[in-house]
């Protein structure tokens, strides 16, 4: 009957035999399992383990329970478990804890930027479903970092949302504005998941990116729970994403404007920067046929 | 070099592959990869890892880190791993979160629970060391929960610590006092863990137990970083603690006391309790070769 390094797992596990709850009966089972092999196997120490505790519970602590997860890869893991990818719609990414709700609507063709930041940029997007028809009035919101790499929220002094603005696709699902050329920046890093990455010789940086969080009746939620970002090409961090959420399918390579009538078009200068993307939502059917093959592969209903 | 499901363990392990503490490296990469296939392999709902990640906020938040690991048995298995036996030294417990600095000297013979409370009951230890020395002059801490289940700590209106003495022993090694007997209780369950035991269809029981803490110069500090419980048998939570606590090398049956010479001599009635124990501690020398022993065996020095 004594509890020992051999027996406690399935006493545990027993002991969770009464749930009614088969699903979480389940997770509960390779949960306990899991974390029982890896103390085996690492012979944990009871300082490991008491460290361990404590530094969770403050790096779980608000503002934000994300980055922990975030930098361990199971954000982006569990984004690729639950988003079943379709030939050709634009992928999901990591959320990071820098979404707000409070962004002002912003004309077609505004800045997102208040004046005199960073290097201006212009972004000129489409919204189509798979069969390529255009999806007018969707709401699009999107934040980015500034020229020095933070977030509006990061400054004790903001004066109201900045580098974030809620667009509307037209009728032929166009959106665009005016915004900071996006710069890499580094991931909150004075709490303890930056001390994680500093013992781990990790770097805090993410490449330069653009959020976007776009909702339309009659589309998918995925995109709009775990909204895309674009990704600068050629970012010194592309490779290395601190919080791995970089994918190639949302790579995008900023251009130079450099046609006169494009600049005159859009009150732009020809050396600003010009990125264009088209991105694609899948339709609510579709999504929930690519999760119900998606579970078929798995034994288990992917929810949506 | 898009993360996908099959690849980011790999990636996630490789950022970490500059890390100077070759400990914490290979803990990391175990971490993350006992992590990553229990997503995989129960394939993680998006909702049910938002819901573990506050979950785990909550449950590790203060008061106390402790109770979440203890249900889990990772406490436990954390100290099966850490705590190697000796042949007929006395075994460690899970510590809970109910141990406090400020209890009061109690002399031997005086009771360390208020008057009228529960059923009074005689507890009469000796302390030896691994070859049947008395060990004197040490000094052990004593808590209980009250009749009612509760600590001292439960009350938000606790006049000061009840249930609770600091203890010394003899020249000849002993030491006795007075208490409640102890009741079987449930953990505080309002809470996240609560909870979770709650879905489980867990019980959240302890089997009735006295705590001892000892300190003493010259033995082995795990005794007082892991202190043994007492547990009394025949509890109806005996072989289903909720924190999977209990080692049958640390049950004891309660007797009446019977013999009026001892009742007598003790200050406490014939039908009253008594509880009798001998605790061995392990010197200082031995503890260090036990764990070289074991570390002998598992290749990593388990520190202590």
């Amino acid at each position: 009957m004594d509890s020992t390094e051999e027996n406690i797992t399935a006493s545990t596990v027993a002991m969770g035999s009464q749930c009614k709850d088969e699903r979480l009966q389940y997770l509960m089972e390779r949960l306990v399992t899991h974390l029982h092999d890896f103390a085996r196997e690492t012979q944990l120490t009871t300082q490991e383990w008491m460290k361990a505790l404590i530094f969770l519970k403050d790096a779980l602590s608000p503002p934000h329970p994300l980055p922990i997860s975030n930098v361990l890869g199971l954000s982006t893991l569990v984004d690729s478990i639950n988003n079943p990818k379709s030939a050709n719609a634009t992928e999901s990414s990591v959320l990071g804890p820098f979404y707000t709700d409070n962004a002002h609507f912003t004309e077609n063709g505004a800045s997102i930027a208040s004046q005199n930041r960073g290097e201006p940029c212009l972004v000129r997007c489409t919204l189509k479903d798979t069969s390529g028809n255009p999806i007018p009035d969707a709401t699009i919101d999107v934040w980015e970092a500034d020229e020095t790499g933070r977030y509006d929220t990061q400054y004790e002094d903001a004066a109201g949302p900045d580098c974030r603005g809620v667009l509307k696709s037209n009728e032929d699902g166009e959106f665009w504005f005016k915004c900071v050329k996006p710069v890499s920046y580094p991931i909150p890093h004075d709490g303890p998941v930056g001390e994680l990455l500093g013992v781990l010789g990790r770097h805090p940086f993410r490449p330069a990116h653009l959020h976007f969080k776009i909702e339309k009746e009659g589309f998918d939620q995925l995109i709009t729970h775990l909204p895309p970002a674009l990704y600068l090409r050629g970012d010194p961090y592309e490779t290395s994403d601190a919080v791995l959420g970089v994918k190639s399918s949302l790579l995008v390579t900023p251009q130079k404007v450099q046609d006169p009538e494009i600049a005159a078009r859009y009150g732009i200068s020809v050396s600003d920067w010009d990125i264009l993307w088209d991105f694609v939502l899948v339709g609510e059917a579709e999504g929930r046929q690519l999760k119900k093959d998606r579970s078929g592969k798995t034994g288990y209903t992917v929810s949506s």
